[in-house]
């Protein structure tokens, strides 16, 4: 099998697609994010990497907190277009429809219209040169009652979606099972 | 529509599923991680997310490099196996039959059969508690020729796939695209 060297690219398949989320000068506003992550497990933390230049970005600074929203397939059109426009030029909560609530936290702006919510409080932020990358605490999370099965977060209903970077850039919902995590390897031991 | 407060939950759905190799005391070995993201454009930077006792971590900070290995749909088992077993007591090169290759850094092992390798330097890391968060620096990319479409990466040649967390606990494939990115959201301007 030969392989071809591209030079460094950030190439990690798949991405998520979620809406991160901050009150800005007192308004709630709302970026598309591919870059996000969990960082840890106890206590559980959440990476996200900002562009200095974004709006969002301010009120993340202003408040030292933000949120983590998973869109659902549902709504791919409002994820997309908070990627595409400009809070300090449009009020996306207003076009998108967005209804906003606020949970534990009291600047931490939240959607509705997705399925998880989570309400973080920034622990880090590191420049790493054209992102600044932010450790979140994650201090609460909201799941949508119609996305919860037995009480707990049913993936079938939540709907989340993937970001494929060039060329493709395309977004892509989840598709079948192929395994049993923590199982069907077991078959090789 | 009502929400549940489920408590901090480290719940960011699509997560990927790939494979963080190092070489410890010259060996090759390799572990399953989800939580591995972007974490800066330029330079082209990532995070991954281990428990400090892994087998895997040690290599990494004996050589302050890894890389990451982005399996396809193909090697979903051994993509498990690398997840249940321990590096100290299996050789999962051998059991999962990787044909390990190295790149740009002498010490970063790759694997051959995963069509996306990236080669990492280490930048931070971060004790955030049950977890070392590293920040790597991309130093190079590798791509099977057989996962390319005119000289670039096709995601639709490469498979692949996603890790859902609990109560679900599967690796499921990507599946239909549902939109364009920076492009389906401008009908709504």
């Amino acid at each position: 099998m030969s392989k071809t060297q591209l030079g460094p690219q950030t190439l990690i398949y798949p991405m998520p697609a979620v809406l991160v989320g901050a009150n800005v000068d007192g308004n709630p506003n709302f970026m598309t994010v591919a870059w996000c992550g969990i960082a840890n497990s106890d206590p559980p933390m959440l990476s996200v990497a900002i562009r200095h230049e974004r709006h969002t970005l301010g009120g993340i600074k202003q408040n030292l907190a933000f949120s983590v929203n998973v869109p659902s397939t549902d709504i791919v059109k409002e994820t997309d277009f908070c990627g595409v426009t400009r809070g300090s030029k449009v009020d996306k909560v207003k076009v998108c429809k967005f209804k906003v609530f606020y949970g534990k936290m009291e600047t931490v702006p939240l959607v509705e219209q997705c399925p998880v919510n989570l309400e973080c409080r920034v622990m880090h932020m590191l420049n790493l040169g054209t992102h600044m990358f932010i450790i979140g605490k994650i201090e609460e999370t909201h799941v949508s009652d119609s996305c919860l099965t037995d009480g707990k977060p049913d993936v079938a209903k939540i709907k989340p979606f993937s970001f494929v970077s060039a060329p493709a850039m395309n977004y892509q919902s989840l598709g079948a099972v192929i395994g049993k995590a923590f199982g069907v390897g077991k078959e090789l031991q």
